[in-house]
């Protein structure tokens, strides 16, 4: 299931509205299939793993991340095209909450005589699909808010001049974690004042996520959709919770927030941040510099939002931090 | 030396204005004494080793964490120490500054015909000496400037309330930083808002760090000298520089700052902060609360104080990270 779940991470990003699932096929001790949901949500994960195994697949286990499918939507289920191949056992981290799934999977495969195992590495595997679990079960996509600042919290100088506070290593760091969600979110003072690209850049050819600008202003020219630049949608960002609900109704399931200020503070004031990112640089820039995140109508510390530290390590001469959002 | 400079550690705090020195004496592959400065600066952590060793010193090898002294001052010069006790050898990590040693001490033991080895984990121990290095090299002690924030940076709600943004564990790890230190020093703004105690607290009886008030105005009643709090010094914090200078004169090699933020703003203004500590919760208070530090004069991000990343960890749900001054 480990290695079923590092498969699953690979899709990240580039399957929405599907869930990005990972599935390792083992006979007699040897992995016979992989797969991972494919670009753009098909083919699922299972039949990749199924047509890499061919006929070894008779009597193997199948590890997969999620519930495997038992609908017929743009791809017959995947229940049963595993029940064809002839599994012997399934081994699923989870039952998939999509009402069109939600337990018939499993129960197709176990009225077909497959033994079924559910719940194992359960948490890592819904941390995993927190992004298409949040669209499914609150119909929104999960947020993470990405915060590159001073060691005292400061986003550009008076002046506006932010280029660079963190390290080339950090702002390589940014362009991977866009790349693992579905779209990149700024708020429209951000996209008059810095016409920034909000494209994926270094990783060769690849999925360019959404651009989401949340305002109803005007906007300045940016580029056309193409190959380095992924849609460009314009949606209004003055009610956070109906921003978050209309980009769940699109499709969306990992968004990432890169500001500004008023935009994230809407949004963790509305308690949907998920995650925060920080890349925190040695640099201090004093009061008179930008803040990273706008005012918060905050009356007490106890109402504050609060959440909890998942990682930090080193990236070049910056620091990382991961928090996610308490429950 | 690596134990000799654990050795050393111990006296952080609690023998200024002399540096803390630890000593290892080795014969035929075991310790047969160990010292360390002891409080208030004497007995030096020679003499303290040679007493452990008694007649085993005779032939031995010293493990010094710094030259070991040859004047007379208020204890006789350990050089002497060490020639009498008939030791064959020593290793010093680096050659004292102070201008009544400087190589003398070292030269001192080579006359008396013992072998003498420079600059072993030379790096380390001057990290570790860094306070007193300042005091000798530049007339003022280091300066350790401290910040607990949220996320964004912010050390108190807009109405002032603090407590607590961050926990329990990161609190007792200001105690322990307090306690290796020679002295805790605030501004006047924060002295007179928050009557803080400024005393180490958790560690049973320890030697209390002297209280600086970096501020010429009235300052409310705060607890006089005891047990439980040093000595009071209140000094005008107007002028950066002229502050550290007098901290120099007076003996101080390390200095624990608490802010507030002018007085931060002021030390980092003037070059004079060698090292941050940052404590990081995860609750985001917004523009709104009071920043952590108050405004710089810096027009270009290439003139903002720079700092290393030297190590960073959770501390209970908290992100502990700390900075040393770029060269």
């Amino acid at each position: 299931m480990a290695h079923a779940l590092r498969m699953a991470r690979r899709g990240l990003g580039n399957v929405w509205p599907n869930p990005a699932v990972g599935c390792v096929i083992v006979k007699e001790d040897r992995i016979v299939g992989r797969g991972w949901t494919q670009p753009g949500g098909r083919p699922h994960a299972e039949p990749v793993a199924l047509a890499q195994a061919g006929e070894a697949a008779r009597g193997a286990t199948v590890y997969v991340t999620l519930e495997p499918c038992s609908h017929y939507g743009k791809s017959p289920p995947c229940a049963e095209a595993l029940i064809r191949a002839g599994v012997a056992r399934v081994v699923a981290a989870f039952v998939d909450p999509d009402p069109r799934v939600g337990g018939r999977g499993i129960a197709l495969l176990r009225d077909a005589g497959i033994e079924v195992t559910v719940g194992v590495r359960e948490d890592e595997a819904r941390m995993l699909q927190r992004g298409f679990l949040s669209r499914i079960t609150v119909g929104r996509p999960m947020l993470t808010l990405k915060l590159a600042t001073s060691f005292d919290g400061r986003i550009a100088l008076a002046s506006g001049e932010s280029q660079w506070i963190t390290g080339p290593e950090a702002r390589r760091h940014v362009h991977a974690l866009r790349l693992s969600h579905d779209a990149i979110m700024v708020g429209g003072g951000t996209a008059r004042a810095d016409h920034p690209s909000l494209n994926v850049r270094g990783f060769g050819v690849v999925k360019q996520p959404v651009r989401v600008i949340a305002s109803s202003g005007d906007l300045p020219d940016l580029p056309p959709e193409g190959q380095d630049f992924g849609p460009l949608w314009q949606i209004s960002g003055t009610d956070a919770p109906a921003l978050m609900a209309e980009l769940g109704r699109r499709g969306l399931t990992r968004v990432f927030c890169e500001g500004g200020g008023q935009l994230a503070a809407s949004l963790l004031q509305a308690g949907l941040v998920d995650e925060l990112v920080g890349y925190g640089a040695g640099v201090v820039i004093g009061a008179g510099g930008r803040p990273a995140i706008g005012a918060l109508d905050v009356a007490r510390l106890a109402d504050a939002p609060r959440f909890a530290l998942m990682e930090s390590r080193r990236i070049g001469p910056d620091l990382f931090h991961r928090w996610t959002r308490e429950a």
